[in-house]
């Protein structure tokens, strides 16, 4: 069985993607988009030099030796410029005057009668904000491939672009199978179970802000399944499939992806615990993955491939990690040499130490060993699990309860 | 000056938050939303004892003392019922047949002319994902207040719904006050900046779910601000400002708040770094935050209080917390005693451990301290900083770069 990397590497290398298209959107529309041209300053920020405080632009020097029982004595002007022995009054980001170099804040002055007391020395720069000292003039501010956060949306403002070029959003199809599969909000067949993959990976598309396109549900037929795949290959650029996967039994997806075209599928089983069945496949030059029914390995098999397939569709650098922390094993977990096993833990803040706890599930099936986790620990193929007290990486994907114990 | 705690405090107890309004929407759109009803589960989830693998359901019983040198036979059925040293064939998710209780996985058998050879001996349950083993009926699956991720729609799915109860998005109107201020995309004056706050603390509206309103750009005016403030609060549940909050120089918009009606400005002045001239009120019974017009403090003034705000009127437990990790601080950081400081980092992973370099900036005003940053260090009002080597907590708004030495 193929290892993760080596799957990956194999199925990157068959598909060969193509550039991401890009688009123009405004400014307050881009949280969360994928960054498709660097941001360079067209010219210094701030653009002048500017008071950081509210209080009297003035010569440095005019304050040489100033203390709080020895004020220097100074005249206040209202003229553009300021002169030694002067001062201008000044608020928090108004432009320093031509001759000032420093600022003296307002609680360290007294004024009265055009003149003013200042009780501090200065040095030249003190209280200024100075013309590039957030960005320079040439500076690449924010380069393509980034996650555009809030501040960064509030760097670019402030460089003043109101719209941004950013990729855009790859649209997956996902299609669910099986017969035993009801529609969530029916009336289930006596040995039906409720379809739940389709909500949870389009919501894990929309995360990583790809588009998902619901296929519906398929039967275990293979001519609708391969109908249904063409449809999806039709109206979007990579196809998501859930169930029908599995190595034992029926390999009705995989069978059906080949039907449909060439190269088809080209990973077949990974070595990893759980999503052991899942597929990559090509078809029509467009990714095309087959993951397990089963909604635990369902996500895991996303996480592991559609992730970092998104990402690189989205034209970012690397794969966007999720939140981590080293958190300390609460109890030994026993894995399977030779498959990457993802652990599911609840992490938790004890006497700030951050304890990982394995969640049992008699069934790796169970859903509820996600909303009862917040993690995955990720166990390599060359080790047989993980000790009681060792220290590991928690991969999070859910909130950790709040310290109370800052720092 | 007021800690950070009983500004908050003071300011909850006199606003006495009603309970928000509640919705209900296709699960399918509930990606982030708080979910307003707790999921009780109104059957077993699985619904049926189901097969875990491919393979032969049958009686544990059957397979006493079988392995590779002494396999146990038994005869294939295609009845309902399983008897004494009978197989029935199932797929993973099958319903298991009346009579068995364990499943052999085809790799352990061998099948020919309706009878198949089982290399193992199974325990009862064996392979089988027990009804209720998941979520018992009557179980709370999902409890009221959490935000929804996919996992949690994935569950909710399962159990059976297509819709869930969800709180309404609360309407922040956001408000950014200056005579220096242009907006991005024109052509400032020489002395003008371009504004930035709006669409940083709009993005930040946006990640908590509630929906922000732009209020545009006010002049120092105080008539005008109030007109914005009592537009602000017609339309919106909350309001928030930036800019004309310093405690030394003009307190515009502190005025203006006061001009509108009572209480008004509640707190003002709060003992952190940065963000020392938040002021915190309430109008026509509506929460209104002043905060500062540097970017930075902007965004620790609505971190501080509009996010366990509107975690509260989005009918959350409690605040939600960021990523955190552990971290050891790459340099000593000064701060001042009595102020709580948002020290920025960025956490850099090196030979496994987590490192806080703390992101210099002369200016704290300066955005790029959080487009350069991951983090804050929150460095509580009794010390008077962070000591090189020490380990911190860092609660994080950015990416860590990846680890490869997983474990």
């Amino acid at each position: 069985m193929t290892s993760t990397d080596d799957a990956l590497r194999t199925w990157f290398n068959t598909l060969q993607l193509k550039k991401c298209k890009e688009v123009i959107i405004p400014l307050h529309k881009a949280l969360n988009r994928i960054l498709a041209e660097d941001i360079v300053a067209k010219e210094d920020l701030p653009r002048f030099n500017k008071s950081a405080v509210d209080g009297y632009a003035l010569k440095a020097e005019s304050t040489s030796g100033a203390s709080q029982f020895k004020p220097a004595f100074l005249q206040t002007t209202e003229n553009d410029e300021v002169n030694h022995k002067q001062a201008k009054q000044v608020w928090t980001g108004n432009p320093i005057p031509k001759g000032a170099n420093a600022v003296a804040m307002i609680e360290n002055t007294k004024g009265r009668d055009g003149k003013i007391e200042v009780w501090v020395q200065l040095a030249p720069g003190e209280n200024v904000s100075r013309k590039g000292e957030d960005i320079k003039k040439g500076e690449n501010a924010v380069k393509a491939g980034t996650r555009l956060k809030p501040y960064h949306l509030g760097l670019i403002a402030a460089l003043g672009n109101s719209e941004v070029r950013v990729t855009e959003k790859p649209r997956i199809a996902i299609l669910s199978t099986g017969n035993e599969l009801a529609e969530a909000g029916t009336n289930p067949a006596k040995n039906q179970i409720f379809e739940s993959n389709r909500v949870m990976l389009s919501a894990m598309c929309h995360e990583l802000d790809a588009e998902p396109v619901d296929l519906g549900i398929a039967k275990d037929d293979i001519n609708e399944i391969a109908e249904k795949l063409k449809t999806g290959l039709r109206k979007c650029d990579a196809v998501i499939t859930t169930g029908g996967t599995s190595v034992g039994g029926l390999d009705l997806v995989p069978d059906a992806v080949n039907n449909v075209g060439k190269p088809g599928v080209i990973i077949h089983g990974v070595a990893m615990r759980p999503a052991m069945p899942t597929a990559l496949a090509m078809l029509e030059e467009k990714p095309v993955m087959i993951l397990s029914g089963n909604p635990v390995a369902a996500i895991i098999g996303f996480e592991v491939f559609a992730r970092p397939l998104i990402c690189k569709m989205l034209g970012m650098k690397k794969e966007e990690p999720r939140p981590m922390l080293k958190a300390m094993m609460a109890r030994k977990v026993a894995t399977a040499l030779g498959r990457k096993t993802f652990v599911r833990v609840r992490v938790l803040q004890k006497k700030g130490e951050f304890l990982a706890e394995p969640v049992s599930a008699r069934g790796s099936g169970a859903i509820s060993t996600m909303t009862r986790g917040n993690g995955f620990v990720i166990v390599p193929e060359n080790r047989e699990g993980v000790t009681e007290g060792e220290l590991v990486t928690v991969h999070l994907f859910g909130d950790v309860e709040t310290v109370n114990d800052d720092v």
